[in-house]
């Protein structure tokens, strides 16, 4: 899957070839003007959106930017996908943008002995790179069906769970920041909220670092409720896209766009991070350190900064 | 002159040495708290106030952070005073904290040989530095007396023109960034608002980069009166510090001084902000740049970044 071709085919249907480079841009920074100032952080990519935010103003100074490093789509099979850095890109560069961290997607399931090692592998030398340029890396991982049962919605989601926990263990064993992951599997076919909990405690268990919560297009109402649960469960938070905003792509004229963004999306987005604030786990609790030394500085800080 | 150690004294006249560094900080924290909301930027320093002003929230996201680079105080006599850098901090631990700038101060008189061409030869190293780390430098200057007759301050006023503007000149000419100056003279005893306008235009001249003003203590309202003459004449804003907020160091218990600081000191920061932002000359103008243009980025800006 391609989420930025999948942009495309949100905004035109049927002519996704036919989206302009300043149709994307303008998309985007109408997100990032509309969304940015109710949350913490944005993530933006660097064709589009991130460079662009920045000079033409759309990104508010008091919200971090994300920035993706991985190029759009996949190499290999649909059922072995590996990961491919955007070309031309580097960690040093997002950490020159004044980019807060950087951030790597990868398709990811622990069971294919193709691809597996390979994508860990290279998580594994973006982690040491990022630690080199003292810049931290969150890595967001998506699950795939890799057999034809598995393309079956409900028979999907009575195996994500042992994905996505399994690959919580192995990911954030390496030395990354933080880790973007899917819900653990579907309330539309889990419908039993206890069930749900005991999955995303047992997420958390499984992950070293902070972890949030990703929305993978699922409808609103929906993405509000995982949220809540994983943010009961340990959580540090979400970082959604599409759930937050879809139907600003068939809202008509770019006036009308911006209009269900600045009401529609910001108040989802005022109101998704007052769930994290009040349910989840703050990144320093979940890394075991104590909220209130890190309040903190002692005299002479600087002299061994 | 000791700025910091003027502050002790501000704090306390007849014990500035009983001035505890918590002390210290609470009242830069204070500062920071009431006026940063109200300013693009702030300058602190790394003892009491900029890894502090961070850890302890005190510091808006969106407000730029300016760091200090030399020392307190000065060395050499008082007549002829050689800056020293602060020991243990560099330019690289300032962009390692996320400053947006380094600030240095320097005593300069352009006619005091004996250390005149050594000031230069720092600014010149300091410039050479920040250009190689791709940081911003900012230098502020601060004329002095040094004869006896020069201690009369309408004497003072007299000579400071030529001596501001000979100090623009010579210091601009050294690939600094920004460039904080004196106001050519005190209105105390220039009242000719056309003289003084004109004297500012000379200052513009003189200097290649964009400049802004300094306050040196004056009273407030003097100060928003030089911030209006100077942005009328092609000064980019101002970067003040007692004028905004010196009643505060004897406004009494620490609640009573942060009412101060949050009323009339963050309405003081308004206006001289809303002055700077109808009469100055932005940054890019005073480079001789075009800001439609910097208001774009082409497509694939990344890839040569």
């Amino acid at each position: 899957m391609d989420h930025r071709g999948s942009l495309q085919r949100m905004l035109n249907p049927e002519h996704p070839d036919r989206v302009t480079y300043r149709e994307m841009v303008d998309f985007k920074l109408d997100l990032c003007r509309a969304l940015a100032p109710h949350t913490s952080a944005v993530l933006l990519d660097p064709p589009y959106g991130a460079g662009q935010a920045i000079v033409e103003g759309a990104l508010p100074g008091g919200t971090a930017l994300l920035v993706s490093i991985e190029a759009t789509g996949y190499a290999g099979t649909g059922e072995a996908r590996a990961t491919e850095l955007l070309p031309n890109w580097s960690v040093e560069k997002a950490k020159r943008l004044g980019a807060s961290a950087t951030k790597l997607l990868l398709y990811y399931r622990p069971d294919v002995e193709k691809v597996a090692p390979k994508q860990l592998d290279l998580v594994e030398r973006l982690a040491q790179e990022h630690e080199k340029a003292e810049f931290p890396l969150l890595v967001e991982t998506r699950s795939y069906p890799i057999h034809d049962s598995e393309r079956d919605p409900r028979e999907f989601a009575r195996i994500q769970p042992g994905i996505v926990i399994e690959t919580a263990r192995q990911i954030t064993a390496l030395p990354i920041d933080i880790f973007k992951t899917e819900f653990p599997t579907s309330p539309l076919y889990e419908p039993d909220e206890d069930r749900l909990l005991e999955l995303c405690r047992e997420l958390d268990r499984a992950s070293r670092v902070p972890w949030v919560i990703l929305s993978a297009g699922v409808d609103y109402e929906l993405f509000r409720k995982e949220v809540k649960i994983a943010c009961r469960a340990g959580a540090s938070g979400f970082l959604g896209g599409r759930a937050l905003w879809q139907e600003a792509t068939s809202a008509g004229p770019r006036k009308e766009r911006q209009r269900f963004l600045e009401t529609v999306g910001a108040g989802r987005a005022k109101e998704l991070t007052a769930l994290a604030d009040s349910y989840g786990t703050p990144w320093y609790a979940k890394m075991g350190l104590d909220g209130e030394r890190l309040g903190t500085i002692e005299q002479g800080w600087y002299e061994a900064y």
